[in-house]
């Protein structure tokens, strides 16, 4: 089969011809892709950024975000069965560590993550196991929630552990519209009833922001005028802030936007968090950590995808293209998601 | 009546003879002191450093942390009586605002806060309302209790909150086992069953630690070694750190003792915390800050105290003596925590 | 001034002249009526059941929804001012018992109950508290969410209580979608992503349910047959039913409509809950009660009110013409919530 | 090897030699039973009246409190190895299902049973899977721990689920100090600050609960007097009842026991709840039901266990002798709990 593997470093990646991979395991899974996401991390891995965290096996076959058709199953499997549409859950888990017992499973002590550790998804066909395949409800096809499988679930699952804090007449500011952001703007009106008051330096992604259920919309400029916007819009500061930026400023300006008790939700990442204890205690507020998501979270998301109330634009590349999808995608010339299809 | 009285910052308060504080509003209350503790924050009151903050107008008395007699209510007050035995909330609270409604009355928009804006308790009698009386059970004397009104009462809020994550097998670890910390011990063991680890530098801090429940101690000495025997003692870090310094390194060693997904509770303060945003999110950790307690909190502080669950070692100063307790304690000659007794 | 007044049991009450309520306690808070729902308690009030449960002294007003402008205050009074259109929490409570202390109001010790064991608001003016005040957003008429006051508030307190387990592919079950059941709809719609199903007698409110929200309807006829319909629309039974009927029927059939692990969340009353002890722990089934809301809950109403996600239908009828708004609601012949205008 | 095998209902189990059980699927585990419960629930399979709800094909082994060695597992199995001690959660779960997933496995769509539905553990070994067994901490031996498998694990369910309701100055009561019970009263006192008051027909089982913990005792007389002694110890009832008993009249006491907004936890069974929905609304007030408890209760129950907080009176009988200890239970003469060691 057709996969798309990293060789080295820095070197662009190749379309190799592979052998199919195969059960070797009694709860293995074996999925023909139907559509993969391709996401600003595929971009760091060739960059070599995740060499040092995962540090796998050179070659390997990239795409973290898989969706398509079970056509094999291991001889223990009875969730699933050849023919069934499926999304998967990035990290293939164990089932029996503390974590996954308590349904953190996106904390399993023994997880493998196909795409980042080992052979993904931007491929013919992908080996992952039961505890990652989640059946697709009819009419949801694998090119329609791929890209939701990684970048989708971490900003639902965000918004997901937030919404007891969000009940009417709450305030919930995102920072970043973009490709995670506007998933946590439409979890956030599916899911919450906070007022959701969104913050970008781009005028475009404010407008599509509005369209997808924000509420109120900061352009942002200084920190100083983007807080006092902030704070009047929201009456005194939001609840709970959403950075999904994480960095360039973003991470600093997040505890100005929240109100005495309020959260800040860390989901981008590049940045340093900087907080006096003084003003932690005296404001009493929280700064919240956020990983991707569990296995539940990606079922909801998808009940709601398939409710139609969360949505995701992309844009579709045959395998043989997906150059030209990661050129496109660094050149920032992809609307929404870019997706491969073999 | 005699009270003491600060006349200006950086210099020593004085024992006037004032007049007897009288209803004014239908929800006031006055009691007769039977105890007030004298804390840390008191020096710092004097040395000028909450002028900034609270800006009082001098002269005022000092004393936050009261107990007595009630001996005057207002018309409107129908919760307590002339001769009930009561502990003060450290707050003079509205029940009106939407914290008040939903029980955050800590965080209460309209307080007021005797003996750091307002009369405080180093008197004979003190104004208080209906909302900040506690009646006491049979047998908890006011000298017992009065320094559980504030540091007793912020140790157990922050216990309190962390609770739910304080099941079986899980571990807490307190940095810092002196006036907070030491009641933190107790309501750990009261009210939670994880497993109790304490670091400090002082041995006898420890030794003390351990007669009240810790079931390991760590002797702080250097970061990495600290973090390597709670890393051992813990199997792997910490569920929850209580912070009880929250400045000289705790602030920034805390997140090195929490396992994967665990939170480290702010609770003293003076320096800064710094957290890569990347580490938030990979490790899906959270900083939780902690301000005082609630009313609720300190009647559940009361009922442990009834119940003989935590227990507070005083030692008694006559109000004339004020000065030397204030003495002793600057110069850490007070084992325990010192009240006065008018 | 005019106020409708029952002298006597299972006599019509009458419209009387008498003197307009006044300040008499420094929390009082005196409204002008703008608007008094007209409630089915109501007309059981006139006929004596409520006699032997609150026994009140005759004659008094009745009105137990209202909403207004404040005109007069007492001295402790800050949170409303002359002039503040309000909405009036049904209960006058006390802020100092226990239940109020943690937000749940609707257990205060010492609460009066105006309309119903106090002078209520089908009158020109009415004496409440400032702790049942709420201002209302800018937009929001009295006429238009007063019977939102209590009833409104019963639907919602529930829908509120259950929300944490209502989340996304999760299934709510609304047994009558009458006058409270079609504002739980709106808040299920509103406030949770659970999937709707209604059952009700009547085609029309079906109708009306799924114009407001309701996923699925059906048409109660048989329980063996609503059972069956409901398991199959539900995939095994509800998460949550909300049964607003509570006798004839309704509360027997409840149970069966819940998957393992499910509540049966009782707001109406009259029948008897039966279960036999096997039951409740082999399905790990819970029966949840609900009574009125709190004030938290009905400022969370008015947020949603203000931004159009509940809305009530009602007929207004001027003060004068109470006896035929109670005649029409004892015939049926009123379509939403009868309203009295002074 | 031998096992105790049920061949008929209503005759005596025999100990047959029968063959050892082996791995047949990679996530089995074979265990060297080091002791096994003896519980009343035998009685009743052995009488027939699981037989409509269980049907398992006769014969087969009993024995659902387990306790050993591993010996042998199968290939996927990578959580405990030969030679580890370990208690078996009694149901073998899939770690696949809704219920799987968010870690209440005691729902398990696909669970089976040992002892119940499929060979048991009163015989040299029995299987199980990898989901099922915990490793026992240092110093924990089975003939220890056996018999909380089931018993025990199902009073801490209740327990733990209760505890965010106990927290100090509120009340629980126990209905029935008997083989549940007075490991809900450890549990109580281990896991909650509640006070605790048992009720129970024997004095000496008042005296055992007093000696674990609880601070409270009634000696059941009439229904009246028990619930004014409860009304009065408790200053007006109980925030959570659990009722160990669940028939014979305490099904119907119990909801006469709690406060408004409290709690009746169903453990025991065999009668049926009757309440007034007029009750149930009025009072707030809620039935909860309570089934085994899951994987990561019994981690916990274990925990507690090793730090010595519960602990288990038991009786040690051969299983050759297993007809004695069953006719023991039968009589009446076993004080504790039985187990039978190999």
């Amino acid at each position: 089969m057709k996969a798309l593997r990293l060789h080295e470093y820095e070197v662009a990646p190749t379309i190799d011809e592979i052998d199919r991979p195969t059960v070797t395991d009694p709860w293995d899974v074996i999925v023909e892709i139907g559509a993969a996401g391709v996401c600003r991390t595929d971009l760091h891995i060739i960059e070599g950024q995740w060499q040092p965290i995962q540090n796998p096996t050179l070659p390997y076959t990239l795409g973290h975000e898989n969706a398509g058709w079970v056509r094999e199953v291991g001889s223990a499997v009875n969730n699933v069965a050849p023919g069934d549409v499926v999304i998967l859950h990035p990290l293939v888990t164990c089932g029996l560590c503390a974590a996954c017992r308590v349904g953190q499973d996106s904390h399993c002590e023994r997880a493998v993550f196909p795409g980042i550790n080992t052979d993904g998804g931007m491929a013919e066909f992908i080996r992952t196991n039961a505890r990652a395949v989640i059946p697709l409800a009819t009419g949801l096809a694998p090119t329609k929630v791929a890209a939701l499988a990684d970048a989708g679930l971490t900003a639902y699952h965000a918004v997901r552990k937030a919404s007891p804090d969000l009940f009417p007449g709450s305030h919930a500011v995102v920072l970043g519209a973009g490709g995670l952001g506007h998933i946590g703007v439409q979890a956030l009106a599916a899911i919450t009833s906070a007022e959701i008051t969104v913050v970008d330096r781009s005028e475009s992604a404010l407008e599509l922001a509005r369209s997808l259920g924000a509420h109120h919309t900061v352009l942002a400029s200084s920190d100083d005028k983007s807080a006092a916007l902030v704070q009047e819009v929201t009456g005194g500061g939001a609840h709970v802030v959403f950075d999904f930026v994480g960095e360039a400023g973003a991470e600093i300006l997040s505890s100005r936007l929240i109100r005495n008790r309020g959260s800040h939700y860390v989901i981008g990442y590049g940045g340093e968090v900087r907080l006096p204890t003084i003003e932690i205690i005296s404001r009493e507020i929280n700064v919240v950590g956020n990983l991707v998501g569990t296995y539940t979270d990606l079922v909801e998301l998808m009940a709601l995808t398939a409710q139609g109330r969360v949505e995701l634009h992309t844009v579709e590349y045959p395998l043989d293209a997906a150059l030209d999808a990661l050129e496109d995608l660094r050149q920032g010339r992809v609307v929404g998601r870019a997706i491969l299809v073999p």
